[in-house]
């Protein structure tokens, strides 16, 4: 037994209810050991000392050098106390709060067994239940498509299909999404993620001077409103992006302390080291290293309410059903947990996104974002189909280690990305290998979680670092007729179809060089197989085919995938 | 390398800023495995892939199977990326958020290293300077001592020096406590904790039925007003009990849904299973399994006013210090989180110190609790001075344990018990050996934290499971001048004056047999060392000795002690 490798923490991504009266417990050991069994055995904490009850635990993960035991339990009693119990060669070890130990006494068991207390409802981590079915497309305004040709056009400095540069406007803009919204229902996704919208002098706007007005070049108040009407009816989502680390530094609060120095009264809603500003120096706190993006200072209660008011605003006035927050983890635990608190209040189903590159549990406890944009999931992916420095054997550990960073139910509600807004396209990174780009977008499709298409991989578009990451959607090339579309197609109406792919339990591995994804209810399962190695791999179908590429025959090729379903 | 020791996660225990520009990291790493060096490698989010800088880690704490690497870093950015390097005969290896390698592309590091984003300034954990040198003292007031005697005294139903039954009364009460303000002071207590005030028909009073009230066989608002003011003059702070996870069945709330059953405005302010309350079949939720202690449900906006409106009340009309928060894990996080931003608006050194019993990170992340009562500090004790089951070498692996448990702000709040109105009293555990007694009491006021004294410890009382750890304070047997009451107002004053044991950094270990905890500043050392074999030890000691017991020239006799002091 490697005792170094065992692991438990209460109330964590190792311990969490799923309901008032059901709690799930994982148990980490070392991938290399081998037990017999492995039990849990709880209690309710006032009679614990007298009367417990036990349940084995069932072997779920599999890391590189951990494996993970889980179980979920029903409770009539929710003062939950437990310890673990291994067998390990006819052998039993117990695993409490203060570790490993061959024998442990239940009736000193308050001074150190697990426990978590209480299962209070208010604490309870809350699934969106539309997430279930939902494909979410993001578009980047000012290169989707134009509908307003009334509109002042002069700020337009590129012709359509030009490679942009950084300084590049295009004239995409929300009348252009409205007139397509026939094509995105037709495509098949049913959540829109839009880049801001917001008032701003830069084409991306995430520069934003004024929070209370849509963008001239991308429409009105009037027009922001048909389209999430429009969209509303024909069954589609508006998230829209919200930019509340920082502003532009001409927001009306940052030119008034710009002139009156300590004098204004919004020199604490930024933080400015000296009694004045000076750009050239940059003496404030700011978004990456740019003077004229100046962070908010959310310690500041004033600023808290100021944001929180815009957060609340377009829920209210404009019916919208998310959040997608732009640099979310540089804003404090404390300003999150109120922003929740306050738009759940008015639309209790309102998904709250962030953009977190990194292990968010921190913020994924259930008080401040439902999910992140998986950029751990893109990096393996890219791992694995781009830069093969890992084979499917060790994407299949890396897939494990990321579904055990948090608990199932933020799992189902992931933002599971090939590429967005920040990265080169994913199109791009596997040179331009179709085949390649259905294998991620299957992993994409079939993981837990919900899928996020980036606007142009239907052609696919291509793209290398921003701004070229930011090309116009080429609607003249569509390819609408082509195999690589419909398979897109498909796979779309397969996540909005499946109830495995939805609401399905997940098993991810190795088998013949290939990885293995499995999704499962207690009725039926549907499996995806990836076979990016260099030769063909035979593989036995009973089930149902559902969707394919390079498969035929009972034979996968190289690059090549299958999805197929079972009956139990 | 037992590369399934190594640990880390930011935003934890394990990183946490101490200042808005300070941080401290941590990493776990097998005790079994010998490293050359452990290094940070850490940058600037937003140039990390450019250029980094190192600091070297030095081992800190010491555990049975685990052992952690420290550094504290300050930095003039705080948007704060970093991975270690860790030095194994020569070769490099680093630790990511992907894990352990052996190369590491700092170029796509924004995709794994680890981070805290930002540090916010509201959400740093903050210490209560005042508790550097307090010393609390709980009493149990109806135990404690009788000073009015124009009272309705027919409840009192028993003698002073009887033992107590569950349902004994003896007439303790405020102005009791205040004509012993002059002897506490001069023991050298500066904080009182009592146990419940208010309204109840219980001696204990945990069974609230009017939290606006001063129980009558305690006093009235204006005694207890002259309590805190005549304590506060006297340089004593008061610390209430608040018993919010439950009421008194006997609460106007709990009768009025008693009466109307659904029909009650109070309904929801209980979590009753049915639609009406049976008290006979208890189908409500409670407090333990006790019908007459209904369980608040705090998941009710209704009741987090009522209870914070309580918590409040007596902090701006009494001025009291601090809550201890009974049953406290047993309530939600978002409750916690509202009550303390809400009592910390009126006083922001004001103590919150939850019962908690087990491991309470999660309370303790700077948003809850300020601390707990350590009773994880109280086992590991009992088991090396009154069960005997942990020698000074395991003893001092599970002091280690604690102390890594929680961040360093909050290791110098902790409450730090030997015993209390919730345990058997040390002095029963350790079958009245005054030798060990005054060994633990050394280990309590030399370790990190805040030591909590429980009234009657200075004759000591005796006292096995409750009520029998509730015996009246035997005023006649004070003993005031043995040498046991020296050697206790000695050890409170060196608490109260000595800077080591105040702000010191600490260090535990096993010596010749001794445990030995040594604070330290960066000018001087206070160093305790206790003997609890069954043979003589010798140890030569250059410094100052400060306190001691059984130890003389150079020599330490069985459960012998000796704190002495040096200068850097």
């Amino acid at each position: 037994m490697i005792i170094e490798a065992i692991y438990h923490e209460p109330d964590s991504n190792l311990c969490y209810p799923v309901s008032t009266r059901r709690i799930t417990l994982r148990l980490r050991v070392a991938a290399a050991d081998n037990f017999e069994q492995v039990k849990v055995i709880y209690g309710e904490k006032y009679t614990y000392h007298m009367k417990q009850q036990e349940i084995p635990m069932q072997l779920k993960y599999n890391e590189k050098y951990f494996k993970y035991y889980e179980v979920s339990i029903d409770l009539s009693d929710v003062r939950f106390v437990y310890v673990f119990e291994i067998t390990e060669n006819g052998k039993k070890y117990y695993f409490s709060e203060d570790g490993i130990s061959t024998e442990y006494d239940f009736k000193l068991a308050y001074y150190n067994c697990f426990q978590y207390p209480y299962i209070n409802e208010v604490d309870l981590p809350k699934k969106i239940d539309w997430l279930d079915n939902t494909v979410f497309y993001e578009i980047f305004v000012d290169r989707f498509f134009q509908g307003d040709f009334e509109k002042d056009q002069s700020y337009i400095n590129e012709k359509w299909n030009n490679i942009p540069k950084p300084k590049s406007f295009y004239g995409g803009d929300l009348k252009g999404i409205i007139e397509k919204l026939d094509y995105l229902k037709e495509l098949g996704i049913n959540a829109l993620y839009l880049t801001p919208i917001f008032s701003s002098i830069s084409n991306h706007k995430y520069d934003i001077n004024d929070y209370y007005m849509i963008d001239k070049q991308f429409g009105t108040d009037k027009i922001f409103k048909e389209l999430v009407t429009k969209a509303h009816s024909m069954g589609i989502r508006v998230v829209l992006d919200a930019v509340f680390n920082h502003s532009s530094n001409l927001i009306m609060q940052f030119q008034d302390v710009v002139k009156k120095g300590k004098k204004s009264p919004y020199f604490d809603w930024f933080i400015i080291h000296g009694d004045e500003v000076d750009e050239k120096a940059c003496n404030y706190e700011t978004f990456s290293n740019c003077y004229y993006h100046p962070k908010f200072n959310t310690s500041n209660k004033e600023v808290r309410d100021f944001l929180i008011g815009i957060g609340k605003y377009y829920v209210k006035e404009f019916d919208i059903d998310g959040w997608r927050l732009d640099v979310a983890d540089e804003l404090s635990h404390n300003f999150w947990r109120e922003f929740r608190e306050e738009v759940k209040n008015i639309k209790p189903d309102f998904f709250l996104v962030g953009e977190n590159w990194h292990n968010s549990y921190p913020f994924l406890r259930g008080d401040q974002f439902d999910a992140i944009m998986n950029y751990a999931f893109t990096k393996t992916v890219l791992d694995y189909l781009a830069y093969e420095t890992k084979d499917a054997k060790e994407t299949s550990y890396k897939f494990n280690n990321l579904l055990i960073r948090n608990n199932e139910i933020v799992n189902d509600m992931m933002l599971n990305l090939l590429d967005s807004h920040d990265t080169d396209r994913f199109y791009t990174y596997v040179k331009k290998n179709l085949d390649k780009l259905m294998c991620g977008l299957a992993i994409q499709f079939v993981f837990k979680g919900v899928p996020g298409l980036y606007y142009g991989i239907e052609m696919p578009l291509e793209g290398g670092y921003d701004p070229d990451n930011r090309r116009c959607m080429d609607w003249d090339n569509l390819g609408k007729n082509s195999e690589y579309f419909a398979f897109l197609k498909a796979l779309i109406a397969l996540k909005r179809n499946n109830v495995c792919l939805q609401k399905g339990d997940i098993k991810i591995y190795e088998k013949m060089g290939m990885l293995v994804i499995e999704r499962y209810t207690s009725k039926e399962w549907t499996y995806l197989y990836i076979n990016n190695t260099k030769d063909n791999v035979k593989l036995n179908i009973n089930g149902n085919v559902l969707l394919s590429n390079k498969y035929d025959n009972n034979v996968i090729k190289p690059n090549g995938l299958v999805i197929f379903s079972e009956d139990k």
